[in-house]
């Protein structure tokens, strides 16, 4: 982590100045502060901003949109920068609004299984707050991501499958517009015919819309009884029919995780496991104790028939753990299996009659690469991962990753999928995105230039603008 | 039927003769075709286009918006009729675009759960294609409605509760812009990050942004089992606490109906039945034969905790459909209570812990209304109806329900609800939109000036421009 991009330019003295005055030891420019809010997850060199600012109130976030905007100088919202496809990359330089310290839980309606929250909010931190409840928040993207940036990458995880993503469960939100003007979108009724769905306009939009400053979302209840299975199959494609039996016999599966070979290996060795070195499917099941029940015996009754017989199952917490460990392990696992380098992470998502295909074909095409390249998946969705292990500064590697990540995308294109499950497009999927919805991106531009004329808001993301 | 709102101009002579040139016999301008065409299913009088084209492809959607556009005349989509808020009244005249005849069922997939169909397929007429599929469309918003007309009005139904809305079901769709521009949005993946949600942007847009050509729609699997319940509680607060506390206890109940006592003494007379006349759950349960049963013992004993004691349910489709029967009928009978007159139906929707409180209220604020107003709803999603049984033509009946009607969505959005939860706004709820979005009006209208600049798409609905 030593390379770090640098621009020549910082912010102008007539914002600095004023961004000081308004913010006083809430604004900075220090450089470690700037390089750490330059930093993503996964495999983009740090691009720090030239300042942070951070926010504590939506008053706040207007004052300082309003301030860029009249300088023309880029503002970056950031939440926890645990994206991954360099959303929080400062490419134009400009400020970072840092809105964890917007951490409120201003309310939760037990009877409505609804909550408000502040964008800096995490989901960790919401669960926390809500397990006394009976209910819980069930978006799971891996990283304690904060729910403003979770909202903004329409993130989602293992259990979208069950409870969909972060477009099916946010209800509502506020945001502060490029002209600084202040918007609420939907609200707190389960559904509405009212108007256009600007709600769904900000989920996904990556920052480059407005400001998400608060956000209302739908809670669901803790099951009575959560149970877990594993089951390791001779072939990928094994592993994903019985997903799909198990999908359209309406077993209400809450996680379907597949690890490939590569990162069972991985996971034995990290967690020293004996686990069978082949396709495993990770199951979770929510539910009464008897539905529970019903669904672990139905799933594992057809993962028999795809030859999936050493279905395990367990209820109690600790086995279920002790089951899941490979999985919780897996992206530390991967890691290890080359030392010193970075994980590289992308994703696509296919209809999943495509699914397995799509996998083989992909685990064919990157098994001749010189470095680790282990799959793993949602597969519920059709969504799965590559997690390239690589050395960030190594241009033969990162060009055989570009290459291998493009291939990836337009075989997934061909199969009716997306370029992206759930990563988002960020500054890494842009030419993808064109690729994928052709003149739609042109819709989308003219949105963009609407709502920000002078391309403020996270500029250089999700649109070649 | 008799008073038909009629203007003076009509299409242009050149508009006229390009129709007629393009479009030979599927363009028409005869008087009883626009009539019947400019004619919805509630309240509104008929106010009949200028012409009528009927489409059988995209092409010639396009076609019909970009002669249109060329003649800044107004062009309203049209499915089968059945919205209820005005949605197809041509206010400012123009033509009418019927889309019946784009009925194809263009692809189903039984691995992927999911179809993709034109505009003009109607819900019944899609589930009648899937019947042996073992797959079915659940969205039923009453009406045999056309699925584009569905997705154009954000439609739902009785079993949004368990399955979602149009929101939740449609993938991606194409729809033609006002510059005569074809997109495509969203797409055959489960879950996308890529870009903005342009589908959601379409879906709820009444036609203001665009003709919706084609439709790719989540499929989902026919239960192994169905069976019916029907419970009359004391009060309207003991069916909807019932309703409550079985969602958070989990259950995933299909359809979860309520209707009050005016409308079972309705259906009692109507249908010769000798149901208790008191507030009444319809419930529905979805699964295998082990669920469907655990499900209905569990509401069945929380319906009882609310003094439900008399909690019937029913397994086979005689006996579901006779309990159903009351549910069913419910319009007709209602209509039956004043014949001669007209169903002038209304919705809101409100977090469910406020649905009791908003329903008696506004019972209480109807109750001295000089004609029957029966209340129905979808207790699930906090959604009800009022059915004001009206003399469209007498002034003053208008007038009490007008008032009844903005009295009732005031009371919603002071509760946190909105102004309509499935109906849509159309020309009858554009106040109402105002007041409940406040400056997310002002975007809307953005958005709408932005994708169709000479107002030719559906003008004077949604949003007053």
């Amino acid at each position: 982590m030593t390379a770090i991009v640098s621009r020549e330019t910082g912010l102008a003295v007539g914002l600095r100045d004023k961004l000081a005055q308004r913010f006083g030891p809430r604004f900075t420019t220090l450089r470690e502060v700037c390089i750490q809010h330059g930093t993503d997850e996964f495999r983009h060199l740090p691009v720090p901003p030239d300042g942070v600012v951070f926010a504590r109130s939506t008053a706040d976030v207007v004052d300082a949109v309003t301030l860029c905007r009249r300088h023309r100088t880029p503002l970056i919202a950031y939440g926890t920068g645990t994206s991954v496809e360099g959303h929080i990359c400062a490419v134009r330089g400009g400020l970072c609004l840092d809105l964890r310290q917007m951490d409120r839980i201003l309310r939760v309606s037990q009877t409505d299984m609804d909550a408000s929250v502040e964008p800096g909010v995490t989901r960790k931190q919401l669960n926390e707050f809500l397990r006394d409840s009976g209910l819980f928040f069930p978006i799971d993207p891996g990283a304690d991501a904060s729910i403003g940036g979770m909202t903004a990458t329409r993130a989602s995880g293992t259990n979208a499958v069950r409870y969909g993503t972060m477009r099916e469960n946010v209800l509502g939100l506020t945001a502060v517009l490029a002209d600084g003007s202040v918007i609420r979108t939907g609200g707190r009724a389960r559904k509405s015919s009212a108007g256009y769905d600007l709600t769904r306009l900000f989920v996904g939009s990556e920052g480059t819309l407005g400001v998400i400053t608060e956000i209302t979302l739908k809670l669901h209840g803790i099951p009575e009884q959560i149970s877990a299975a594993v089951c390791p199959f001779a072939t990928i494609k094994d592993a994903v029919d019985t997903a799909i039996a198990a999908i359209q016999a309406g077993i209400p599966v809450a996680r379907m995780e597949l690890m490939d070979e590569t990162l069972m290996r991985a996971v034995n060795a990290y967690s020293k496991l004996d686990e069978p070195i082949s396709p495993t499917l990770f199951l979770e099941f929510h539910g009464t104790a008897a539905a529970v029940e019903e669904q672990a015996r139905n799933v594992g009754e057809i993962a028999a028939e795809f030859g999936g017989t050493t279905f395990r199952w367990a209820t109690s917490t600790e086995k279920r753990t002790a089951l899941w460990q490979a999985r919780h392990d897996a992206y530390y696992a991967a890691l290890a299996l080359r030392p010193g380098c970075r994980g590289w992470g992308t994703d696509v998502c296919v209809p999943i009659s495509r699914l397995a295909e799509c996998i083989e074909e992909t685990r064919a095409d990157i098994a001749a690469l010189p470095f680790p390249c282990p799959v793993f998946g949602h597969v519920g969705d059709g969504n799965f991962h590559i997690l390239f292990v690589v050395d960030l500064h190594n241009p033969a590697e990162m060009k055989l990753v570009e290459e291998a990540n493009s291939r990836l995308i337009k075989r997934a294109l061909a199969m009716e999928g997306t370029c992206t499950g759930e990563h988002g497009i960020g500054m890494g999927k842009i030419r993808h995105l064109e690729e994928e919805h052709g003149d739609g991106v042109r819709v989308m531009k003219m949105i963009k230039s609407l709502l920000d004329p002078e391309n403020v808001l996270n500029p250089g993301k999700v649109l070649q603008i």
